[in-house]
């Protein structure tokens, strides 16, 4: 087996370093800096050549920067030989930008998939993708890991009674579902509906709901909006009480402040997307995916199934 | 023929403008915007099926920005039916990182060829490429404008004495002497060398110099160190002023300080990369490269020789 090697770029250094630490390896080494003009720069200050090198790094804000910094990344170990380049991507940059929705729209997440390829991606380990489709974007192995058992892990231990898992929206179903059944729990739908055009949005809950401990899920979380809207109704609607989770905190714009005014009790993330310093406030708990990331990069590079973790 | 359209994205809004006026057409309508977590959203709003498009865009700073923009807008330039897909770049981001100056370097220069590619782009007019040879980076057509004619009929208008036209290193001899038969002038060279290392280096001139107004000419004016000190250098041994040019103004950094505090007289560009507020100083003189361009868009679009415009 080839030698494994692990780098990290600029977005989630803390992540990098316990994903190394658990496999019980040193991060590689590798110096990203920026020219004066704002151009990256990227050295890597040790031989990689034959090594199965794993770069970790999410498209998270500043994104563009972000997946230029891997893409320029990815062309230095081709052209230093790596045996393989595997890209760990947490959070994966314009999942929602998947298809066209409106006429002359970009299919941005399809040209992110070829760009990756192009610079030279042999693999890319991801988790709870926006939409599962963006898989078949790549003509490349992808694992798609979920944060379903770690965020469900989490309120198992707290031993809250009387549960209900509650999706934001029709999309996030089959998401609330898993969770529900970890939990043993049933679940709810908000069922946003709009009567007339113009008019506001009605939050109509399909479900029991009263006087239950509420656990909304969603896989990101942007600018908030969704979620707090959904908090307020469900306690307006009689739950006791609402938490709510999610694997990738984007929070963006508005979003702390609306979660420092809702109702949610706490908001359970992980650290796909680090929280920025103005975003690590006590009602934001991030756990971390690194046992996880650590597991799959393991597996992987030892060609065990990696399927195993989704259960 | 199909119908020709240009687009302008965030870099060179006023140079489109002129470019899209001068060939007589209105710009095309696209809203570039980002959503709340910076994710750039662009929306095409008019048809352009079966067009040949052009669109206006420099990778200068924020490149990384910029370049996903363009990449974006050609993925929904393509999607959109677009006849062909041309770009107008005026200054290549990127340029330097051409060639593996130490192990495992990227070379991004290349990679940046690849993404245009990969998204969709069947040609790219540019400007004075740092290095030609990354035309050879392409498999699609390049075209490659000079700025020195731009340059020199300015010089030439303002019927300066006793011309000598200097290049900064050796690597800027060609555009030098390129320069100098235009103006009628000889050419002369700054020879750096280091005489031993971690000693200053020695800036010793090639030609003679004295009495005569000397022109600086270079590629791109990043942080303005070398051609600030080339140009002291030439007042030091006896030059009587000293005017200096590029095609491409970067100036990051220290460039503006350095430029007020030198002895350059004035400071002659182009707007391949506009001035920013910041930037705009008395000593600096920019010059369009819009009616280059545009006399340029149209040769290509009537499938005339474009290699009349480099004489
Ligand atoms: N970064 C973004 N922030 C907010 N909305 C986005 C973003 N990227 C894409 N969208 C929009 O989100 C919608 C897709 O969301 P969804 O239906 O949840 O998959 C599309 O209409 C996109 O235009
Ligand atoms: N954006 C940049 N700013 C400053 N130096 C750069 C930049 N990009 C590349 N370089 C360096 O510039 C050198 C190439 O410059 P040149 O010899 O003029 O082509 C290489 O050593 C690069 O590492």
């Amino acid at each position: 087996n080839s030698e494994l090697k692990v780098f990290t770029l600029n977005s989630n250094p803390a992540l990098a370093e316990e994903i190394a630490s658990n496999i019980g390896i040193e991060l590689g080494k590798c110096t990203v800096t920026t020219f004066s003009d704002g151009e990256v720069q990227i050295n890597i200050d040790e031989s990689i050549r034959g090594c199965d090198v794993y770069v970790v790094q999410s498209t998270s804000s500043p994104v563009n920067q972000h997946l230029m910094e891997l893409l320029i990344m990815i062309d230095a170990l081709k052209r230093a030989s790596a045996n393989s380049i595997n890209i760990v991507m947490p959070y994966y940059g314009y999942a929602r930008q998947d298809r066209k929705a409106r006429s002359r729209e970009p299919i941005t997440a399809k040209l992110v998939a070829d760009l990756l390829q192009t610079s030279g991606a042999d693999r890319v380990i991801m988790m709870d993708l926006h939409a599962p489709q963006i898989q078949g974007f790549f003509d490349i192995p992808i694992d798609n890991l979920i944060g379903v058992p770690i965020l469900s892990e989490y309120f198992e231990n707290k031993n809250l009674d009387d549960i209900v898992v509650v999706s934001p929206d029709h999309g996030g179903v089959t998401r609330a579902r898993k969770m529900a059944d970890r939990l043993g729990a049933p679940i709810a739908i908000i069922d946003k509906r709009r009567p007339l055009p113009n008019v506001a949005e009605v939050m109509n809950i399909v479900g029991n709901i009263e006087g239950k401990t509420a656990i909304l899920i969603d896989d990101i979380i942007d600018t908030a909006g969704t979620i707090t809207l959904a908090a307020n109704a469900l306690v307006e609607n009689g739950a006791k009480e609402v938490y709510a989770c999610c694997t990738h905190p984007v929070l963006s714009g508005p979003a702390i402040e609306r979660i420092n005014d809702s109702k949610i009790k706490e908001l359970v993330v992980t650290n796909t997307i680090p929280l920025g310093e103005d975003k690590q406030i006590e009602k934001v708990n991030p756990l971390s995916v690194a046992p996880l990331i650590s597991e799959a990069i393991i597996r992987v590079h030892e060609r065990q199934s990696v399927s195993i973790l989704f259960d």
